[in-house]
């Protein structure tokens, strides 16, 4: 196992430069094309990959915690002419099936991130593109609350993918073109198949951008947007909290954190992923605008980028474990009291922990494993947020157990806050179309744990078994599972996990994504002679022309 | 060119046989295993095929039409213990990709139009599964507004697809199950990786079913859901007509109907689709309860009954076809007078003409094949329905002329009526976001046309060029798009027609197909050693491992 590093610190970034000014933080792209993610390409023109993106997630989720008083992000370039060029062709041409789905997905999350700072964090963001923005360069933009193009008579956005390459640009941009800027889909079918992109103030016109400015004014325009962007901003964040390293310990077996830890059967192809509740009530500090010392390390903030980065690595490091068993350790009780103090403070920190919990529950309801959350000790502790991870999961096997300390507990992070990318809470989510079901439920949590048998009959647990049957039970269960077609699983669990209604996050991830997988495997991109297999070299791609 | 059969007659029916009792009709399925659509595999168990679908489709297309009295259709089958064991998995692995897909998104489509039936036209299905239903028979159920099962201790529904054949259900069945019946999630997740399926009370407890039935109670049983989903039915429907032939003339360069024309141009990979609007006014018998002969071969009947066989045909017989032009003909006041005939009769006729229109034109959103329309001629008539392919397609030419000859036109047809699967109408998916330029548009059509210019400001058109220019425009467009990866083009499509809400339809055709395409290309189910080519043979099949 060669760990990819998901962990980095201003202080080291390679790709990023990172400067702030009173509520103005820039984030200038200035890609180190001699360290790309893996050997074997370099990262020319702004092209980005795997580690340029992690960078630019990790940037952003440091501008929540550790500087509230930002209020806008600028994202630019220092290349002449050049904003972006997108993800680079030749990593993706080099790239494994997996990785490169991988690395798609975690690309639209970054810029799901982005749009969820400004939606909910008053962090907006601001698209400065001096110079040609292409493909992924362009989906950047297409995330900001507004994109700005230099009109120099050169510098384009476009979507090359389609006519150059024979894919789809694949991180948003088709649904973000016609769902959240609104393009007459007519504009973006010529856009999208137009190579060399579009300029100036037609740019403008079809809404591609937002703004078309001189090199002369460039810089006084940047400003000035970047101000206007932060004066509409209400939300306060605060107090400052920098984020600690996580340093997991990484064996051939297992991945250990503090609070979370992955352990692998390479052979069963399965792995047990363990989330250890707080062992302590939460800190004061929670509820105190000023913050304090132990904010850094508290339990609902520390576990969930632990288990952030371990769904990361599953992702990335462990593409052969089919399924995963998510248990849970601790005391229910103090799950529900650090739950119920986020709800209750009013300080920014907490709402952005909460925030992050959010996000790092959609990135387990998106990642393609099969989970099965499992209760069967009596220190199982899935209350409240963890709770949430046995919604989330395919099936929740519960074991009944004489003295009901096997138990599931509500709090207040059940309640709607931790929605799934459908926009619902992970309790709608189950009894999709009655409503009443997940109200009964959260009556019935309100008076206290609800053990595994009465958890089967109000619709939590999957199924609940006593200690004859249970092992057996589950064994099989994960044999099965271990032994199906994982694309087929794939292809199933996105289909059975978002209920309900569509949203542009569940477009990106459900329909814009399957279309990209499966263009990925066609011959006509991937192929021998495909148009992505042989960009950059002097022959031209063949393709098989039947339609499907 | 070995022309598909799409068309049929109740006299010819092979696979169902359809029986009428008063309100009552009865689709029993008793498929002829020794005719299938192609040689090569043989439809044992009442498993299905295309030419089965193309007669159930048929069946459901003329109970509209000629049996304006039937509120309930029964779909039950003969055999012993199985009602039906779903599509044929030889045929499956014998067909292409691209036969597999069109395969597919036929069958839906025919689910699909039962809804429709049952939601439109007050004529409800119920799916008496007498035995054994798996897989696509299951999916023909769920696409019923009642599914009964027979308790025999033996007979269950499934869906073996994911743990016997590494693919999935690709008939609307994950959907539906989650959305639609809203069986619980993790639930379905059981169910759809037991191979052998659920059967009795646990069927209808897990919402899998609506009843279970012992044998004996059987006939009785279903006559009663029957007499309760007629008596439910209030649209009252009729006077009935009888569909007349189309037939057709098929040669290598052309297909040609009385109002429809396909030229094709095997070269290029492009093809020209003439609709020729209506020579007279609409007949008076339009607005009459009684009919008149003059009905079934009523313009609007006719034209889109044409179009909708052409654009199967495309799909099937053509598919190295990549462009398709869209040109219109005729006089665009006539059209717009049928139009408005349509939609002030009274008549049931009237409505079930207006639904089959939205349902060809829904067809034609979701053929995977570029479509420009064109208006390049004075006789172009992109009025009313037919503008509604203007709007539909990927771009619409229109040639400025002097005398603004060139114009569109809009009607009742425009107002909402005709929706696309996303439920919004074709104007308000063009100006997504922004629906009041949508009511611009319908304004200024009541008074008159609108020629190419104005079509153009107005956001109709999305290219209007004079003389000069136009032609070498629509040439190089033409050969541009012609020029492009298939695959890549498929997935842009999709993704940018379909702007907008998500439905139940949206989400088969846009989401569940779409992994459905991806694990078909896939070698766990395709490959040497995946378990669809493998199939009925003693060697079991080998997975890759590596999840996406």
């Amino acid at each position: 196992m060669d760990p990819t590093q998901f962990e980095t610190h201003p202080s080291r970034y390679r790709h990023w430069k990172l400067s702030l000014a009173g509520d103005t933080a820039t984030l200038v792209m200035a890609v180190d094309g001699d360290h790309p993610h893996r050997a074997g390409y370099e990262l020319k023109l702004n092209s980005y990959d795997l580690a340029v993106d992690i960078e630019l997630a990790a940037a952003i989720q440091r501008l929540r915690f550790e500087h509230p008083e930002v209020k806008v992000v600028v994202i630019t370039a220092e290349l002449d002419r050049v904003f972006c060029s997108g993800a680079n062709i030749y990593m993706l041409g080099q790239s494994s099936h997996s990785f490169k789905v991988n690395f798609c997905k975690f690309t639209n999350e970054t810029r799901l991130y982005l749009e969820d700072a400004s939606a909910s964090s008053g962090l907006a963001s601001l698209c400065a593109c001096k110079g040609s923005t292409a493909g992924g360069g362009y989906e950047l933009a297409l995330a900001c609350d507004e994109a700005m193009l230099v009109d120099d008579g050169n510098s384009a956005v476009s979507f090359p993918e389609t006519p150059l390459l024979a894919v789809l640009p694949g991180t948003g941009g088709l649904t973000r073109l016609v769902d959240k800027r609104k393009v007459r889909r007519d504009r973006a079918d010529v856009f999208c198949t137009t190579a060399e992109g579009i300029k100036g103030k037609r740019a403008r016109d079809w809404g591609l951008v937002d703004h078309v400015v001189s090199r002369s004014k460039w810089d006084e325009a940047v400003a000035e947007r970047a101000r206007a962007l932060a004066a509409k901003q209400t939300v306060v964040r605060g107090p400052a909290v920098a984020l600690s390293e996580l340093a997991p310990k990484i064996t051939d077996r297992a991945i250990t954190y503090r609070h979370v830890e992955i352990a692998i059967d390479p052979g069963a192809r399965t792995a047990n992923l363990v989330i250890q509740g707080p062992e302590a009530a939460p800190p004061a500090e929670l509820g105190d605008p000023r913050g304090g010392p132990g904010l850094a390390d508290v339990w609902a903030l520390r576990a969930f980028r632990e288990l952030d980065n371990a769904l990361l690595r599953l992702r990335f490091d462990l593409p052969d474990i089919g399924v995963v068993t998510v248990r849970t350790s601790g005391d229910p009780e103090l799950v529900v009291a650090h739950d119920e103090a986020l709800a209750k403070s009013a300080t920014g920190f907490a709402r952005e922990v909460r925030l992050l919990q959010r996000r790092v529950l959609k990135r387990f309801d998106n990642t393609a494993r099969s989970f099965y959350a499992v209760a069967d000790r009596g220190d199982a502790c899935f209350a409240g947020c963890l709770l949430e991870l046995a919604l989330g999961a395919d099936r929740f096997y519960m074991r009944i157990d004489k003295d009901g300390a096997i138990a599931a507990a509500t709090s207040a992070a059940n309640e709607g806050f931790m929605t799934m990318s459908s926009g619902l809470s992970r309790l709608d989510a189950r009894f999709y179309g009655d409503p009443d079901r997940a109200q009964k439920v959260l009556a019935r949590g309100s008076e206290g744990p609800i053990p595994s048998e009465e958890a089967e009959e109000l619709g939590i647990a999957t199924i609940a078994a006593d200690d004859i049957d249970f092992e057996d039970e589950l064994r099989i269960a994960i044999e099965e599972r271990a032994s199906l077609s994982p694309d087929a699983l794939t292809g199933m669990e996105q289909s059975l996990r978002f209920v309900g209604p569509e949203t542009l996050e569940t477009k990106i991830f459900g329909r814009l994504s399957a279309w990209q997988n499966w263009i990925f495997t066609r011959a006509n991109s991937t192929g021998e002679h495909g148009a992505l297999t042989l960009y950059g070299q002097p022959e031209r791609p063949q393709f098989q022309w039947k339609r499907t």
